[in-house]
């Protein structure tokens, strides 16, 4: 159940509600909301009075509902905006690790030639083998944010896990909690605080309503900035990486007022296909595309069959250019 | 191993040489062409004078492949093509079932005022209960031709199983093998013996590589008009019938020499989300589309939640006409 | 809804309530019963006093629910009998394939030592590729009716598809309907008609209330003679070659009154693990196993990871009979 | 590849050796060992005077593999021992969540009445909802360590994320790491650095080849003493929470030297399958069985529907020492 309070309430007062009621207490939209758990279903009557707009769910997808909130929520990256009336598709892309100042740059100065304004790197990888390259760590994000201030780009790096939020926090735009890490309480709580912009990727063995009750953490938590990232899921196929889920998408749009980006890279893992399956994202009609490129795939220390090269990349963001507008929606 | 014999050798020969080497023998392309296990990786010296090209290949996928054959197929149905240099994307819509006399008509004529050459439409229903509706049959069947001569349509039905392959054949232009029964030798085996098109649908729990090693039942038959379906494997997400496997599509546009069709409908199973695919599966570049559309989706007896309505289907191939031309295709 | 009707009404007199309420009729345990969709929660006042008995249902799982028989059903294959009261689990053993005199002979007189009294082997085989070994077909089945005669065995031998079920009704002592053929219409309704038993194979991308749902075809059919085997579901997991799905053992033993055999050799795929998976499948339980053993594995001609061979099957039974013995039942 | 070195080797030299080769170092069984990525496939020839053995392996499952060390390990849990050559099959039992003294102290007298040395029961809860119960935290570690003290049993308990795993060592003699957190690079690489034991679950989107590869960042972390645990995979099957990989634990067992137990009670989610599972697992021959009994299933905080009550338990453990038996084996 969700309790929008009046806006003469004022915090304490707020508080103290949501302590009797057993709920969470944030401040969104310019007054309090009170979130239970969805088994509550009625707002005792001593408070109705003080209460805005109560709406009872089904199940605890409620922050992140359409059937709570209507409309798909704005996302603000310091002035880059996704969702919302915006109809922009954003292109996010960049090497899966950030490897050297060289290989990183060169990843910069195709953004900047391209004109995308978000640029994504690995420096903390979370790899299933201890006996693989782990990423640069803190250098890596050192990296990142020299090239943010030389070219102006907006960063989104990944959390591996909770001891390393921190750094994350402040060297990223946008911080991104990874497949393997979705279900992490230590990092979901965390971005709770802080108001930066999370993209939270769904874990390959995760259902839709777990992948929308882990964004819920963050927004019970006082964040409203969640994007959701579909990444593919694991299945019994094993020609391709992992399956791309495009019904689910689907679902999420229908059913989720957080945007949806979208990552063809990992869901293959085999460059081959990246350009069809990023035109098919593109066609959704989705808030935004995540897509690896290398400056060399061949010598990458991490996802090296994925990614594309800097000339099939050029040709893709072409291509969707087109694909966009033939839907109504503009590539930024 | 396939083994494509010299144009001087005859049918009498190459069967001779197929029986020696345990090959199948078809006539392709002008010549005869012998096919044998995967596991064989080399021609006996004495027949090497009477080949013109032997292709040694990993696994049974060989007819099937890009490795044999480098150009998708041309698929000609009664003079509608698809495949090969045409660019066509085949939008193929209808009911689910066949209902009644009204019901199909009111489909043909959608068809018709959409200028859609291909329409669906099932008569034996391979449905998962007894107690549920089950295909008019025969009757279906008849209606269904009925509706091609009076609209000019070209008709694709369903074989249930082996028992009524003989009706499919006589009264289809494509021969739909579904889901359920593409692992059916007895089907796979009559389709091998005709000429018509067949359009296989890949089974949901079947992996890429199974798929196309039934197709290869029809091609080492003799038929080489068949077709592909991608039609959403089981996964353990539920908020949606099935999981549309595109990267399952991007690797059978890499690897297969088969066109392709894809099908959100049954993919996602609910009408709500069938635009957004169609639009994503049409920006595949991939040779056609499978959409089921009814006059009264509430009313339908199979599938009612996923068919579209007509007004609903008229908007969509509008915008499909878009996508399309955005990559360079046209829909038919 | 299932109706039972009092012992009272004759056969003709059941066909017309049948007819008019659209219910399947079968005669079952000495009286007629009736059965419509369970979408249907209400018997027509009319009927109701020659009703003995009607059961509301929630879905088509129906004649197969405990719900409606409380009891475990028991087969009885020529004298020798399963489920009900009897604690046998019975063990089914022999080669993937029929491949020759000499060989199905061994296995024969193996069943012979041990003491086993149903034989299983192929004559016509379901294989992925076109290029692979097809099974003796027809002169298969004469091979293991003569191991039949001279060695005193049931035989269990698959149907592939619908235009060689009557070989197997003839020939077989129980039809097996393997994992690829479990949604064959034209097999499952001629099923119906015989009441030979049926094991019925638990398709490996097939839910447990489709399995069931399957099964009800037999049996509204008229047939009551229906086994329920599980062996195996596809998972992302490519270690083993399929997951034997225990789980789903346990929820059938809970809800179904049909008698229950597992096939730890499919499921697995290796001979390795085979023995402790049988002993878990043992402890479960369960009605019988279904192991493969072949005089040879190296050599089979299908399935050669997975069969075990003489000595190892010998040994395994030893254990067998233990585990069994710990759970108060009877290895037969 | 993993370079044994001799003993006469110190570890200043060890050290030496693994910087310029890139590998790891441990201490193990009284020397020092080096473990580099599986694509080094040839040790330096300046050091091979000092290697005692090197086995070149072709994945990154190294130090838990038998290719490596053919026997299971033994894990000695303060003198509880399981493992090697023990033939122990350790029950570990006891509620999902500490929910109070009194609750948890009737458990710890269950065990005690059983005999059952080691006790299981979460605190930190890593819960897929923030609007249900998280667990008590430290407060339920203390009441743990309390009842330890009480009833001399060992303590087994659930690390959430990498903010509370000191906790966990500080107060549990078992780490246990969940489904969700297996890849957490800060739990894995914290608990290399300890000796306690630590019980690793399976993911249920994980791989078998991934699974053990999260072993190892334990192990070649430093710490030995690592468990698998086996919990129930993501399948399309709903009918059952997860599904019990049997055959996973085969491959494991044959593959692994890493000591293995089964969790039933997670795996099927309904505590009437829980009986003939555990039997099942325990027919497998594996080291120990995880389930969850609860004094009032009922009212549980967490996992209701999944623990047994305390008179099924005790039903249920007469039958395992039967079953044990019956395969040379001994509950402890």
């Amino acid at each position: 159940m969700i309790v929008e309070l009046r806006s003469s309430v004022n915090e304490k007062r707020a508080q103290e509600i949501a302590l009797d009621i057993k709920a969470f207490c944030i401040h969104y939209d310019g007054g309090y909301v009170l979130i239970t758990s969805s088994s509550t279903k009625e707002l005792d009557a001593k408070y109705q009075s003080e209460a805005e707009r109560v709406t009872v769910l089904n199940d605890d997808m409620q922050l992140s509902s359409r059937a709570w909130k209507k409309e798909t929520r704005t996302i603000d990256i310091n002035g880059v905006k996704i969702g919302g009336s915006t109809n922009h598709t954003a292109l996010i892309a960049g090497p899966c690790s950030v490897e050297s100042e060289e290989q990183i740059e060169q990843s910069a100065q195709l953004m900047k030639e391209l004109g995308i304004s978000i640029m994504r790197a690995g420096a903390f990888k979370p790899r299933t083998s201890p006996y693989t390259f782990q990423g640069m760590g803190l250098d890596g994000l050192k990296l990142l944010a020299k090239m943010r201030e030389k070219y102006g780009l907006q960063i989104i790096s990944e959390v591996r896990d909770a001891t390393n939020v921190e750094d994350i926090i402040e060297y990223a735009d946008i911080i991104q909690i990874g497949a393997k890490a979705m279900y992490d309480h230590g990092i979901l709580k965390r971005c709770g605080k802080t108001q930066k912009p999370v993209l939270l990727k769904r874990g390959f063995g995760t259902t839709l309503q777990e992948f929308l009750q882990c964004a819920e953490f963050i927004l019970a938590g006082g964040n409203p900035n969640v994007i959701l990232c579909e990444r593919g899921i694991r299945t019994f196929e094993t020609k391709t990486r992992f399956t791309l889920d495009l019904c689910g998408a689907a679902w999420m749009k229908a059913h989720s007022n957080l945007p949806i980006i979208l990552d063809p890279s990992h869901a293959i893992g085999y460059a081959y296909g990246v350009p069809d399956l990023s035109r098919a994202c593109c066609a959704m009609g989705v808030d935004g595309l995540l897509i690896e490129v290398h400056p060399n795939p061949k010598v990458a220390k991490s996802d090296a069959s994925q990614q594309l090269n800097h000339d099939e990349f050029r040709a893709l963001t072409g291509s969707l250019k087109s694909v966009a507008a033939a839907i109504g929606r503009k590539i930024i």
